[in-house]
């Protein structure tokens, strides 16, 4: 049978799977990024996990290419370039070693990007062919379809919206005390830095008062928003203004006809996307008002980033079956 | 010969012109748009002007089609949709009306997509496949072209960047009291309301203590800053520097090649120019530093508008020479 291989190259895990022609993901695992620091032993790695998920297939695979979704990937150039979260530094490049190992069509994206063929081909996004993909995790990614294209950019690094900024450089830094951009208040990081700002903001009581920063965790935030906690309530609202004042900033620049979201913010549900409906139709241009639709990924959750990097190949193949 | 017809309906004037393959403008006119506040009265002034032109023209024309760029004109429905500089308001079916007076090809987008268009057909970004004109005049628009394409959005309403708010809901107002967004600041109406708050938040001495809002004008404010009136050259800087962040924003969406800039503002020069590329490299994501040029308009001045509207005839036709 006939289908693609998806890798999601990520800070914690490296995910591995085999997509159908409808984006079903057949057979999937991980491993650890961090425990393979040196690239060339990493790769192997790679190989060794898809040799070990092909002979746990009851059938033959025909493999028609592999597709990654990495984070500062370059379509162009195959390169990963200064990402923060993986460890291999610089301008890797990852494509051209990994094709003498695993001789097939191969192609990478950042993984924002990946999501979107992902929803273009499999999801929520089939017929549509203006639309946002936001991710949520510990950074804020984007990717961007327009005219029914991928926007790469002159270098391939278009849709980096996380660093947007929208503060005349007055905003939160990153850990390299350089602008932060969107992404230092709207990602998992993010709002955990909103929830100690609220507090020193407040004087509301909280939960939090006795939780160190090093202690948060996403669903704690959660959990104490759905018990009424002020600060987390501010902290949720906080970060739905600003995402809703950015996707309507978005929208200006393509007008997509809808924004899909994912990943582990949007897993905090109606505390985070009650307000951000709100606060993006009020800050919405009029001409925009009541056309754009919030949604949520139409790929299943745990191999979402599989599919869509395996969509870098079916994108491709689709049209000869 | 064949030509095009290029009409940019301005809130002032309306410009009419014949451009041919090369996008030259082989002869035009303008008149006031203001005095034909009929529709009906209006369209026909246009087709009396054009018989006019032709009247005036050497040769025998074969006529391919009408390019118009107008404020807030959707291509998708042919129509201009609440634009705040024309006296018509509401939805204005323009091209259907004007159909029926005119038989031949016909095209409505927004004069900056207009503008757009002429760049890649004729003028600096013929080269190009990704890359954002920005028009600074009365107020602010952008065309943007990525992939080759022009992003029109879902609706016809891409690339409304003069109204992106980067103040959190906290910026200067329209004369309608709501958001003014990135055109309250970057136009010649924002320089003019930055020359007061400049006098609000300084002390300093400048000729503007002795001339009232309603008395100003933009060549003023460049030949005092040409006379190093602090006042001026403040309110330049804060104008680059704006424009300077929401082009490195702009830039984080779909990394164009280059930014495209033209409309009375750049007329200031190196005033508003030289602040410009500094903030703009100040502010770029890393991976954006050194790679994306400002460029100025490759068009001929007093027909740039005529040539890009010309231009959307001349993009469906160039390959049947």
């Amino acid at each position: 049978m006939d289908l693609a291989i998806g890798i999601d190259i990520g800070g914690t895990k490296t995910k591995i799977g085999f997509v159908d022609i409808e984006g079903n993901c057949l057979i999937h695992t991980f491993f650890r990024t961090r425990n393979h620091p040196d690239l060339d032993d990493y790769l192997d790695q790679i190989v060794k996990t898809i040799r070990q998920l092909e002979s746990e297939m009851p059938e033959e695979i025909n493999f028609l290419g592999c597709g990654i979704g990495a984070p500062n990937a370059s379509s162009r150039d195959g390169t990963i370039v200064h990402a923060s979260n993986l460890k291999w530094k610089g301008v890797v490049p990852i494509l051209d070693k990994f094709r003498t190992r695993l001789p097939m069509p191969m192609k990478i994206t950042n993984d924002a990007n990946a999501a979107a063929l992902g929803e273009m081909l499999f999801g929520v996004a089939k017929d549509m062919t203006d639309f946002i993909v936001i991710t949520l995790g510990t950074g804020f990614g984007a990717g961007i379809v327009a005219n029914g294209q991928l926007i790469t950019g002159y270098d391939g690094f278009a849709g980096e919206l996380g660093h947007v900024d929208m503060t005349i450089g007055d905003g939160r830094l990153t850990g390299q005390n350089v602008r932060g951009g969107l992404e230092a208040y709207v990602s998992a990081t993010g709002l955990k830095r909103t929830i100690l700002f609220m507090q020193s903001k407040y004087m509301d009581d909280s939960r939090f008062r006795s939780i160190a920063y090093n202690d948060l965790h996403g669903e704690d935030i959660t959990q104490a928003a759905a018990e009424g906690d002020p600060i987390a309530l501010k902290a949720f609202d906080f970060t739905a203004q600003i995402l809703g004042l950015a996707m309507a900033n978005f929208t200006a620049f393509s007008q997509p006809e809808a924004f899909i979201l994912m990943g582990g913010l949007v897993n905090s549900g109606k505390w985070i996307l009650d307000p951000l409906h709100r606060y993006f139709e009020e800050y919405l241009l009029e001409v925009y008002k009541g056309k754009v639709k919030i949604l949520l990924s139409g790929l299943p959750g745990k191999t979402t980033a599989i599919s869509g990097a395996a969509a870098l190949i079916w994108t491709d193949k689709l049209q000869d079956y």
